[in-house]
């Protein structure tokens, strides 16, 4: 059976105008969302079904879906660089991080990463988000509350390189400048055989990442990667690569929690 | 608090010697593990925590671990093409599956996939697991049970090219030669915004695919994707990109179902 | 001995503030090079050496360098799509073009490639490029003169699907949306194994362009091709590629005439 | 006019039957070339076109070709880790070097680089190839004989990390592990403007190359880079990359000589 899927107030929907033009909206009768090519108000989304387009005030068609994970990127406000969708997915499917998961992350930075584990734990899993950085933890605060997905994270202010006080953690993501100062509290706070997986943008710091992890000795499986996405362009008789595309963002390590014996 | 995490009868392990030697083991007394570097009794691993190493009968180390998402596809058989990690992991991301989600998939050929969905879905979630081939499904049956995971599955041999009296899925992921010959079905399965996945190795297909769901009117935010996955050898000093790589696998398309208007 | 390389009036010197600021002139006493960066008058540039640096009026420094073939992409005048120093350059490598080679070309679009062909078959050797775009020969012309290199090209208002009335060349170099439509012309202007490089921007170009060949009969060892190149930023312990990357440009169709039995 | 192209005794042959065996071959009656797809006496070869094919005693047909640059990789005696085409080709294009050029060139290794360089500066030019291992020397001094090339090289058993005694080239191309130490034996060699170009397997390597070029003050427009070369299996309808690539060669470094205010 089919449920009609209408859009009520209160709900979080994905405005898709084009690929440069995704706005994310908590509907909100009385509310606008000002676009540049035109707007639409908040009412005109009641009622309507998932997957339909309104037209804004000056015409253009937009689609009302649900926002995804990979939106989160082009819809979060950037603090620092954000984890790229090509990446997030890697990490998360070799993170081993399923529903029930209890996982760490350092730093929240945009929080898109955290939105991501958030979805994926489930409400009988938990995220715990380390950050030194209080406007990274407010701003993650409210996308989180946005996505009605708050009580499942908990957002704490605290330096990973010192021990972090929770132990048995399924997982733990570490995007930070020097994940190898955080060795040994995430060793300590992950479960044995449990998954560690750092983002890191040079190749200097993969480098001293898995250096650091094969000295520290509790780590193994270690592996360091580098993922690059390319879209095409699809016409019939012209299908080809797009001209432009990003070649860079970071390298991830991979990483299992051994037994030092 | 931690839980110790020792080894019981009936759990299942990856017995991890190195990356061409992964082994997953559901833990049975009286049965062996034969490997070219040595065997190894089950109930040597028993009372073992995760995360310890066990020696072969040639002395081997061999490390016990979880098996990951992304260790199915070294282990599971190989009864066609697999999807690799580095599109799996994109797809699902993409596809917003979480706990809960009600999912559909066809073909379902080695079961890599299946088995990463079911993953993912909880409890709480369903995959539809659709295929011509009975020896497939019986192939991720098996996969399925080793894993701990067949109640959230339902396998069918079934076309997909026709109905599938299935409808108000969240999303559908098409491994098969022709997914524009299912695109009504999935169309007719999927609910409004739902998202639709296709994994297509050759770039005819991709344009097939993408140009039936343009022609269709029901698909909107359509995209064409390349996922490229490089491994680094990292040592002090001599960091470098692997030399061999894994050049081309398949492409990913996708796409959300819009509201025909 | 060291010639000291002094610039001469009459010269073509490479004026080079940054990557973006890269300038071809021809010296030319009385002239000024303009910039956004300030202007040079000509005069200011005679009697410099190679190598040296000069400053614009706005006291910007610029060195003054010799003009090398991948610098022609960034310096020509573009009329058509040109081919990348990245492609041009594997594209020579594969033809076997040397000094003293005969060389057709098709079309000559920007000329980009006509200037790295005449400088590569030296004063002994012979371009023919052909064009039905009368501008687009006129450009080439202008380019070649600068140069110095038009005593070595041939420019042929003609279209290449038509017999050429020349035999015996060394390679023929093919950048034009219907390569297979050329094929029997270049196959009756090629000498036996001498090599045929097409260059196309889609996948189903590559795949018409092949089958043709296949078909034709008269070519062997075909090969098709993609280049890519990354560019790395370099930082005391933080290198890493460029974040942005041309992702696509064309795709390169090698091929050897053979003798049909 | 064509010329018939029949090969004579003396002729320098490829003899290809496909990409794994491609054989040069110094056309001698009496000698046999022997593969394991059956053997072909050279006498055989004699009077035949180029482009031509003939059966080894075995059936199998072979092609009787030119041999081009990229067939040195396939054909050489492999003493050290070879330049590959793909990084040969952009070297070569960048570093401007063409008929009459003079050329340096360090270490000769297994002399791929030594015998396109040879060829591309003519008869009028030169290179100098400076090698610390007198094997390298003898085996790159055999195949310039068998190509027709040596008078146009001069091997010198030399360390580049002591003065050269050459001045004034017009590029200079390292092939060493530390070319950071010869940049200023280099530096003296090279004209002013002229190029360098160095290849390196490790990140590490690139970085203190250009950072030793930074340092010294000698080098402009200094690039690191590197290609990737993807082939594309093409069938009708059915058109894709290869399966397995080549994921890492060496990076190249590219700078002019600039002078030192």
């Amino acid at each position: 059976m089919i449920t009609m899927d209408a859009i009520k107030p209160g709900d979080t929907v994905l405005v898709y105008i084009d690929d440069s033009r995704k706005f994310v909206v908590k509907v909100t009768p009385g509310k606008i969302l000002g676009t540049d090519k035109g707007f639409i108000k908040h009412e005109e989304l009641v009622g309507r079904l998932y997957g339909e387009a309104v037209a804004t005030s000056q015409g253009v068609k937009a689609l009302l879906l649900r926002p995804l994970r990979h939106d989160y990127s082009s819809t979060v406000r950037r603090i620092t660089q954000i984890i790229y969708p090509k990446d997030a997915s890697l990490m998360i499917y070799y993170s081993g991080v399923k529903p029930g998961s209890i996982v760490g992350e350092a730093g929240v930075g945009s929080g898109v990463l955290t939105l991501s584990l958030a979805e994926i734990v489930g409400e009988s899993g938990l995220v715990y988000g380390f950050d030194v950085n209080e406007k990274a933890l407010e701003n993650a605060k409210e996308h989180l509350e946005i996505h009605g997905l708050s009580s499942r994270v908990r957002l704490v202010k605290h330096d990973v390189r010192e021990p972090l006080g929770v132990a048995g953690l399924d997982a733990f993501f570490l995007d930070m400048p020097d994940p190898w100062n955080a060795l040994e509290s995430v060793y300590q706070a992950v479960k044995p055989a449990g998954t560690v997986l750092a983002y890191v943008p040079t190749v200097n710091q993969v480098e001293k990442t898995v250096l650091a992890m094969e000295r520290h000795g509790g780590f193994g499986d270690v592996h360091a990667y580098e993922t690059l996405l390319r879209e095409y362009s699809v016409e019939e008789g012209a299908t080809r690569p797009h001209t432009l595309m990003v070649g860079h963002t970071g390298f991830i390590v991979f990483a299992r929690k051994i037994m030092v014996s």
